[in-house]
């Protein structure tokens, strides 16, 4: 960060970590001391070697054991134990550049356990499958791979902030609990005390004076608040009580949503959710290249031990950042092109416009056919919310929206959004088309009543981006205590 | 923000903003289109004024109409209107300058109206109280002080993330829905499904297999998370069901909670709230300093119009930013001043060992009688949660825990944590003495056993934070949608 006032704000109060030390290591032959996990033990007669880890990056460090028999002697050090270790900080020829020497016959150094562990400690420096560490919930993230994810998720939010506010967003806190889920579609949960007052059958005696339900999506009170200050944006939990157990589904997940007002056309918001992805990328991948060339620190791609996921990861990234711009098309072109070359010749799985788009269409587009994320805009209207106005060049024999989904490669949808109808008359025109109570709704017309203002705006579920760039095949191993169907472990 | 990439990636996608146009001026004589609401407008024989504001920023950009008469013969202008205009850009000798020249018989030059109001428009250029303006919730931050309140909020907590990112902290996502709430003492949300499940009285029936509430705290969990990534720290949303309606409470309110692993004693977490709140208050400070000597931007200070509120801000800044390292006494010191002190030669209001500092007990400590911030620690192990370990000079006869409230004058207790009990039989001997379920605790419990480390962490809400450097006396002004009993408006 190199933020100017760190020496002044926090010297001294906590150690550095392992990271840090790496980094800035001490001088060559200073006493150091340092705390960590035992990741591995190798005893030989001369010498020892215990690799130390805190969790503050991918690398061990490497504690050089003289005279192992006296200092194995008072403890039966064992892979996973906490332990306290002080010694001699001393360059190496190894691949980490630095090693701590410690050496129970030498005045000051020392070596203790400070927390013991279990016979059975599951987590062992063989590969375990991801799978298998889900059922260690609490201890998974001490493998690199999942403690690398996290890191780069937390990298990833804070680019996203970067961008964000360079571009005059106000990062706003929607409300969670709401009374009206017109998007639901029945799948919310409900919130309601657990101590409940005696008469609960009137509206009045309910904690909120009214039924309260989890959001599905925080858009429509970003949208208030864009009428209001112009570019918000927000990142925070959504939830679907949807009842399927997949590797892309969530119900409680993380998603990132934008309204933007004084944008008169999708193209805006295409171009602006490119320029956001590839910022992020870009971040990632120059901090990937620099901490590489000045000293192997990349945690992600270093995490992984499977040389296809390396593949994968810097693939995905190169994909993201090609020369050319992202190409867009709109749902007839894309049907039309589902028709006639994935389907060429073929009756079998022929497309009638109107037709959903499935996720392995969307695969095969910007996999096998494009190469590239690819936009996909103005769907059929019978397809979209009610919120989205008529596209542009509205054709009333095939009504479609102005609204467009970020299809990417091996994947499929990672981001949904459109322009919203501000007009009144419009909206609530649209809606008792649809059979939608008006009054339930009436907080939000009346936005369109006062000042209104064109805007557009996007979700993205964090999840999947991360899982995406981050090439995880799972979005529950991407975040940190998942929650699905039968799934709330702790 | 000066990001290197911003040129490349987003340029020419959205139109400027008026706090862009105000902070990079196009040239003098340019035309230049934008749009935003009437904030106020005059008009005279020859010449007429429109403020426009879009939001960006308190400052409105000045409309110069010339022939108004003809100007305004095409549409009623009124307040609260959105409007796009194009004009002439001119430096201007007023406070603002710049200012926008439209003129109807000029050739380029348009003015138009994008969105009505109804005739009861009802945020007027005259001050409303806040407390009216809360009826108003999809309206209010249409104001220049509730939309300067958020511009605050989302510049605090990008400040937020510059900090922890200095000191090697992971953000992290904590799960929202949890199964056991041992903190919420009976005040949780309960969640569960709209569409329940037929049979719902067997628990494998249930959505998540087990019952499921709203998390009154994250810090069980982030405990997990830092033995495994060492610094963790989280921004999330956090609930109570408590049926009280106060200045100070949200039902639905953001929680800035941290674990730190690898400390031994309180005073590095005081000290580091400490390097926290002053890092986060010098970049408010500097901001506000650095931005009105270049041209008078100061969203937040600008924004109030009573100038005790201003006096307020700038006294609570200062107050942050004493010279002095800021004080820290014990609760047995505490009790001690408050008996000699504030209640010297009565026996009325004497406070025994073991009673609670009452909040104008701490407003008149960190107030009155310190005039700054005040950490007190070591308080009774009776008064706090069974995962606080005994103080460093634990006495039997009075036995105290390792934990920290940080006071603040005019407000009471703003922040609290402590020093976690790390060792397995200890913690589970305290949860016994409590009659605590031990079973249901087990995940928790379990990091006891694999490899724990000696941490400590703190909470803050984020709302309360924010109340006390912004001087807003209600919470339900700094959070876009407050949630609390018989309130949950839209």
């Amino acid at each position: 960060m190199g933020e100017p006032h760190r020496v002044n704000f926090c010297n001294n109060i906590l150690d550095p970590t392992i990271k840090e030390l790496l980094l800035n290591p001490p001088k060559n032959d200073s006493i150091v001391s340092t705390q960590g996990h035992i990741k591995s033990i190798r005893q030989f007669k001369n010498i020892g070697f215990i690799d130390l880890s805190d969790g503050s990056t991918y690398l061990s460090l490497s504690i050089v054991i003289g005279n192992p028999e006296s200092a194995f002697k008072q403890n039966r050090y064992q892979v996973g134990q906490s332990i306290s270790v002080k010694g001699l900080w001393r360059d190496s020829q190894g691949t980490q550049k630095h090693e701590l020497v410690y050496d129970p016959e030498e005045n000051g150094h020392s070596l203790s356990l400070i927390g013991g562990v279990t016979e059975s400690y599951p987590i062992q420096k063989k590969s375990q499958t991801l799978q298998f560490l889900r059922t260690l919930p609490t201890l998974r993230h001490r493998t690199s791979t999942l403690a690398a994810i996290l890191r780069f998720r937390s990298f990833m939010e804070s680019k996203m902030n970067d961008f964000f506010e360079s571009e005059s967003f106000v990062k706003v806190s929607p409300p969670l609990i709401t009374s009206s889920d017109c998007e639901g579609a029945g799948e919310q949960f409900k919130v309601e005390p657990l101590n409940k007052p005696v008469a609960k059958d009137k509206e009045e005696d309910l904690f909120f004076g009214k039924n309260t339900y989890l959001t599905v999506s925080t858009q429509l009170h970003l949208e208030v608040l864009a009428q209001s200050l112009n570019r918000v944006w927000t990142l925070t939990p959504c939830f679907r009580a949807e009842n399927s157990n997949t590797n892309r589904h969530l119900s409680e997940f993380w998603m990132l949503e934008a309204e933007i007002c004084y944008i008169s056309d999708v193209r805006q918001l295409t171009a602006f959710t490119e320029a956001m992805l590839r910022y992020v990328t870009v971040s990632i991948r120059d901090k990937a290249d620099s901490i590489n060339s000045s000293g192997n620190f990349d945690d992600l791609i270093n995490s992984r031990f499977n040389k296809l996921d390396i593949e994968n990861i810097t693939n995905r990234w190169s994909t993201l950042l090609s020369d050319k711009p992202w190409p867009t098309i709109t749902y007839t072109e894309a049907i039309d092109i589902i028709n006639k070359v994935k389907n060429k010749g073929r009756l079998k799985g022929r497309l009638n416009w109107g037709d959903s788009i499935q996720t392995d269409h969307e695969k095969w587009l910007a996999g096998e056919h494009f190469n590239s994320p690819v936009f996909i805009t103005d769907y059929p209207a019978s397809e979209k919310p009610f919120y989205m106005p008529p596209s542009t060049d509205f054709n009333p024999e095939r009504p479609t929206v102005a609204c467009f989904d970020l299809i990417v490669p091996g994947m499929g949808e990672l981001i949904g959004g459109s322009m919203r109808e501000h007009r009144y008359n419009e909206l609530v025109a649209e809606m008792k088309r649809r059979n939608m109570d008006i009054e339930e709704m009436d907080w939000y017309l009346s936005t369109r009543l006062n000042g209104s203002v064109p805007h557009g705006g996007f979700g993205m579920g964090f999840e999947r981006l991360i899982s995406y760039l981050g090439a995880m095949e799972n979005i529950k191993d991407v975040i940190p205590f998942p929650r699905a169907p039968q799934i709330c472990h702790c």
